[in-house]
């Protein structure tokens, strides 16, 4: 029996509030061996309480030595084992840029390219042209292209990468790309995989063919190839899974779409983390599970940048007293991934994770939030996905299993 | 998805190398309550530095409880699920008495044993016959067995016990044990449990019915059963599973076996652990991924020799700097599973195991190498088969999953 089987046929309706404060990217490492990681290094009396008071441990994203992505990360503190489900490319481009996915459309990731008199691609990225000439080309496949039978929307990303999404009956996202992987080759036709993908292969040939039209006397940008064809991911919602309300309270489009994903309403969330605060606050009546998304963990860890990663989480620490202030039974504060600012990318490290919650928490030893006081937490090292179920227990949201 | 369909996707070829040494048996238990292990009571400096700079922890064989067997125990860490791989045990047999086994071998365990005028079984084990009796039998049986289109190999392996090896086309493994497991008896027929065995059960017959005219002036060794009929099991090579190039360097017949199981090229390992890490060295720019392996933590474990395993302990710490010299990215410590003195046998406690990238290790609070230090490491308590992942992605072999 699946686990959200099982959490399903012990749901118990109540009126628990769980907050999960997610800051991206959170572990890390030391930059000399022997120091503390960014986490350690961080003055963080906030989180050190609840660290305290609460249970701490270390989560694994989707599995032992997996570097996530943002994707993969989110599903499992959301409570989905990132290995069974699959967010296709395309949506991840969209969603990045705030570009919505519903159940009819089918999301591309395209980038424009140079192809010489025969079709051949001689630039894979088209020289990499500066994002205003991707915004100039954009609005021109817009102006100039119309396929029949589908509503097409075209969106710059940057540089020589766009979004195309097509909405409508019958798309299937078994389709090809039509990136050869190298130049000196003729692109390829989209081609349909199954029976069902081949009304998106023939509205993506047709689509390509009017763009071609459009970008033929355009330099270096005279073409562009379309990859990562997929759909909406058939993911249950958190209301469903769990029979919570979840709001999301994230600033970047890419945690807002990701929450749509799983059902949760995206409000407004201002600009900054007080902000954010601010609007928990306000819709503190209204919803079960407060999803909180926080960047700067992530992109200054991204940017190497290990003494303003330190500086971003105590930003963090400091807008932890408002959490507490609403009285949450459960608060969580964890990240989707690492972020060592020592490799300036994401990182397969287990993330520092602690479970506050006044009724329930069995404390352990650790008196302070980061990666060596976590290895002697109560929650151990543990799998991302089995927070959420820790989450319901400590909010008593679960009854008891048989008898 | 599976773990090792997971690792395909997402693997980045370079140049990075990757040592496990295994020292067989390694884990332990104190004689006295209250008292060390045999790791802990060893003096380890080499073994300690690497424990601080790196991450520690436990590793589980085959699943809590389990004792493994060499078999499942290298596999788990060679990164093959030891409860879905199953190596036969007419294989095993042939591997620890250095007998190739190829994919168009059956290699069966037998047993010289003593049968009445009747046929019925009076001793299963022939009296226990000393090895050299053995060795004389095994010359007469290939002197006089002639089984028509297969390559028939027989060996020695002690006392009682022999192996056999048919080669040839068309051969199944799956055909029932002849050995009655009783004594008064008959011995019973090599029968096959599938149409791809009749083969196998046709020539086993045939070669049971000439030995038995061979042996049959013997006393009391006049005849012999076989069981554990099994083929080449058909597991991915390491190069297939990671793209690692991988060498053994075990002086055990055992140990090497099981590295070409997984596809390892095997190379004189000479005599000593000091020869061993001389041919490391001189191979150290041919490959990818080097096991070494040690046996006499476990013979000594095996042996109820407390005082001598911490001996072999030392000696094998001495040789540690001679590794740390090559420069690896990454240098795993572990065992295939306990050996604790006290049992005299291979015992289901974890492993304690370190792993050491200067890169990126995140370090733990653990400063020496031991069961009870590591029960604090990084590494937490983990399943063998996680260790491969783990070695993969703290040697950048693995790519991000997901976007």
């Amino acid at each position: 029996m699946s686990m959200h089987a099982v959490l399903k046929g012990l749901r118990e309706a109540n009126k628990t509030k769980i907050v999960m404060l997610v800051a991206d990217g959170l572990g890390g490492l030391p930059i000399e061996p022997g120091g503390k990681t960014e986490l350690e290094t961080a003055r963080t009396p906030n989180l050190d309480a609840l660290a305290a008071e609460g249970t701490v441990g270390l989560s694994t994203p989707v599995a032992p030595g997996i570097t996530p992505g943002s994707g993969p990360g989110h599903l499992g503190l959301f409570g989905f084992d990132p290995l069974e489900h699959d967010i296709g490319r395309g949506v991840l481009e969209a969603l990045g840029i705030g570009v919505e996915v519903g159940i009819n459309d089918v999301a591309i990731r395209g980038n424009f390219c140079t192809i010489d008199a025969d079709g051949q691609v001689i630039d894979r990225r088209a020289g990499r042209i500066p994002t205003e000439t991707c915004e100039r080309l954009v609005a021109r496949l817009r102006a100039g292209v119309k396929v029949e039978g589908v509503e097409t929307l075209i969106e710059p990303v940057r540089e020589y990468r766009l979004v195309v999404r097509f909405r409508g009956e019958g798309l299937g996202d078994n389709v090809a790309d039509t990136d050869p992987l190298a130049t000196g080759l003729l692109t390829l036709p989209p081609k349909a995989g199954d029976s069902s993908s081949e009304r998106t292969a023939a509205v993506a040939a047709d689509f390509l063919r009017q763009a071609r039209a459009v970008l033929k006397d355009e330099h270096p940008a005279n073409y562009l190839m379309l990859r990562g064809f997929a759909k909406f991911p058939r993911i249950e919602t958190m209301e469903e899974a769990y029979g919570l309300l979840p709001v999301a309270i994230a600033v970047y489009p890419m945690y807002r779409g990701l929450a749509k994903l799983v059902g949760m309403t995206v409000v407004d969330p201002g600009k900054t983390l007080a902000d954010q605060m601010e609007v928990a606050r306000a819709h503190w009546d209204k919803y079960d599970f407060f999803f909180i998304h926080y960047k700067y963990t992530d992109s200054t860890g991204e940017d190497g940048a290990f003494a303003k990663k330190v500086e971003m989480i105590e930003a963090l620490d400091a807008e932890v007293p408002k959490l507490r202030a609403l009285a949450p039974d459960v608060l969580i504060v964890t990240g989707d991934h690492s972020t060592p600012s020592r490799m300036k990318s994401h990182s397969f490290h287990p993330v520092p994770t602690l479970l506050w919650a006044p009724a329930t928490s069995r404390p352990d030893f650790v008196t302070t939030f980061g990666e060596r006081p976590a290895l002697q937490g109560g929650l151990g090292q543990f799998l991302a996905k089995d927070l959420m179920p820790l989450a319901l227990a400590h909010a008593g949201r679960l009854q008891k299993f048989g008898a």
